[in-house]
């Protein structure tokens, strides 16, 4: 824990070219020594648990995040010195409290799928639908299906859609609002909807626990009710045969 | 569905010139096969179902899809291209999980459509006040009814209005904050009330079945507790039959 | 009713410079007939209600916007044509349906007054500081309280507030972006509890019939299980009876 | 009180010069006046109540601020000049139904504190990320980490992130896109998730009270079940003794 923390803030000090001149190498050395202790805490839980530590997410996780540090050099120096900051993450699966509020917010991912798969089709027809008909004219923004998703993502977020975007694309196409405006309300709407799903599988965690309290309670209830009766049955039976006793 | 698939990825590549030049005759192909599968489905959809076909909502959706496809490309063919994509949101219509999805989103919409007249509302009246008061002075922005809308829908989103569009104005006109801040201060809360609407039919309907399960349980407990009061009062009386009896 | 949605399409009309030279004059004509038909409505109205036209709410809506149509033009003819336009929003109180959804509106109001003073405290509160510490040198956005509340509100929209208004800032007080950035989390939270305000209260209403249906469950319920206990004592008292009787 | 709003409105009137002009020496000399008021307050009450004072967040709260009013003038006369504001705060301790509205806007902070170190590990390792790949390019935005910090705290806002920081950065990096897209996604993802949890706490108070209602009435149900069952198994045995004395 303290090591990835102190890793942590090593990476940020590497950043620094004026840290770098005086203490470069100590902050070297430090980060292959931390890489070796991450090998060496790897490759003792996997020794221990063995397979079965490939079947827990987070195992995958810190295997990956390891793995990405130690892929070689070659292609890029550059992303790969940025990318050995992901070892902080590690720190996401050290301790258990930040561990359940990942967990937490991914359970909501699977309920939502179908919503943002919705939201890709709407995300790819508009894409298409841009490309053909601003493409020619405006190929900075439009020009492939790729730069279209990136436009669109850019006015679903509503930053400069219609300074930046829309006006310009006015002047030459008066009818062009049509797209860009109906393309805002349902990509707003979706989004809205993608939420309250969010917030509603939020909230259906929370009322399970009250419902499960709730029919605790009834079944308790409902059990009382049930000897209550079966009490007054008998008593009634009893009644009953003495009744017929005493007449004879 | 795969062939909706298909389709949907081969108008993706025809949006590139470059891969059309190599096979663009081949794609064109393709798509005239895929409208021609599409034209004999939904004949033969008719064909099975009869008028029925339009009654329910999703026949209506393909059939104008894929009528919007056979419209004659006299008017423009930029536009037409353009439209074909639509075709794949059959996808839509195609998946059942889908379908619910678009069913769930379109299920608030009654709800808050009192919501969305007073919004229009709030629209042409601040419509109608700008083209008069800043109308003249800034013909690109409020020059008429329609430029006014789209500026205000900006405004709305909060896109550039203060940098692009109030601040200008200003300069002439020092009390325009008035309108605008009014303007951005009630839209926003219409909108968040439709938002708010949105969520809380969500819910209700969410809460509807845990109602049934509750109401479906008290039911469950009246007729228990019901039936412990007959028991109970055919008791008392034949217990005060046989007294009677006794006594004399 | 008919007549409002009229006079709102003459109104729009009247906007449009071209149309104007053409049927002005009728259009002018028409707006004084609407005028005296709405004077005349709220003369009845008064004189058949008396006072009591004062204390209903829309009663007092309504004469203010005839009021304001009526207000002599002596001030500026261009401000007074742009309020006619109020007009349109009598169609709110007209129509029973859009009169509910705006008291709606209102209902959660006075619930979230409190948070409304507290975000007009801290907008106070940043307009002195930031007059204080950036008026000198940036008159245009921070000049005088009046113009630092407008900055204030722009960057709580969070319109162009980095790179319009708090980069150049940065370039001559390099510690500014805490006053900006402090002010956009408390802000925006504040915001937010706002909303979550008006939610909860929107949801405490629809909780309310709720909670009313299941007290009154719950009340059927003990009033039958004290029937019950009522019968049950009864029949134990008689029964004493009888059996100090028969042991006699 | 009064004194609180005076004060607020003097130090409004200070950042005016032309008004300073004229009454500047009589504002100071009241600014004087309403320090020493506070100052002997703070002491009486300390007098008081002892250290208890202490324990008092809302003691400690109106120390801290009077305390930042007497710090002394040495360091920049600006930037005390405008911290004094901090004193019309002190409006929020003097109001208990604002002391409120603070109050359960803190109660939701230590609940999310977990989403909160979440969110600021996002922040570093893409701040991090960003300062190694685009710094060298973009020293401006992401030159050094606390640069890049502002910058993605701009992105998170949407403000300009396209159109003023990402395009040209893709004009060199084509690949920078995955890296700001991811980065919104996540961070957007993360905030949501950060409301929900604070809407989820209020409703939890909410739902709270409602629940309390809700086992007191269960409680009072199974209070009068059992002394229902009592009694009926009191008036079995009673019965029973009868018979059997009976046959006797």
């Amino acid at each position: 824990m303290t090591l990835i923390v102190l890793n942590a803030i090593a990476l940020g000090f590497e950043t620094s070219p004026s840290v770098m001149a005086v203490v470069g190498e100590e902050l070297r050395i430090f980060d292959r020594f931390v890489i070796t202790i991450f090998c060496v805490e790897i490759g003792l839980r996997i020794a221990a648990r063995g397979l079965r530590f490939f079947l827990d997410p987070w195992g995958i996780f810190d295997f990956t995040i390891v793995a990405i540090t130690l892929a070689p050099a070659a292609d890029s120096l550059l992303v790969l010195r940025a990318l050995r900051v992901l070892r902080v993450l590690r720190v996401v699966s050290a301790i258990p409290r930040l561990r359940r509020v990942v967990g937490a917010l991914l359970h909501a991912v699977p309920g939502v799928a179908a919503i943002g798969v919705l939201l890709l089709l709407i995300f790819y027809v508009y894409a298409v639908i841009t490309t053909n008909l601003f493409g020619p004219a405006f190929p900075a923004w439009f020009g492939t299906i790729g730069d279209s998703m990136f436009s669109l993502f850019q006015i679903m977020t509503l930053e400069s859609w219609s300074m930046g975007i829309v006006r310009p694309i006015l002047q030459q196409y008066s009818w062009a609002w049509i797209v860009f405006v109906s393309f805002i309300v349902i990509s707003s709407f979706t989004v809205l909807n993608l939420f309250i799903a969010i917030v509603i599988d939020s909230m259906q965690t929370m009322h399970a626990e009250e419902r499960t309290a709730a029919s605790m309670r009834a079944e308790n209830e409902t059990a009382e009710s049930d000897s209550v009766l079966r009490e007054l049955r008998s008593l009634r039976k009893e009644f009953a045969e003495f009744r017929d006793a005493h007449r004879k």
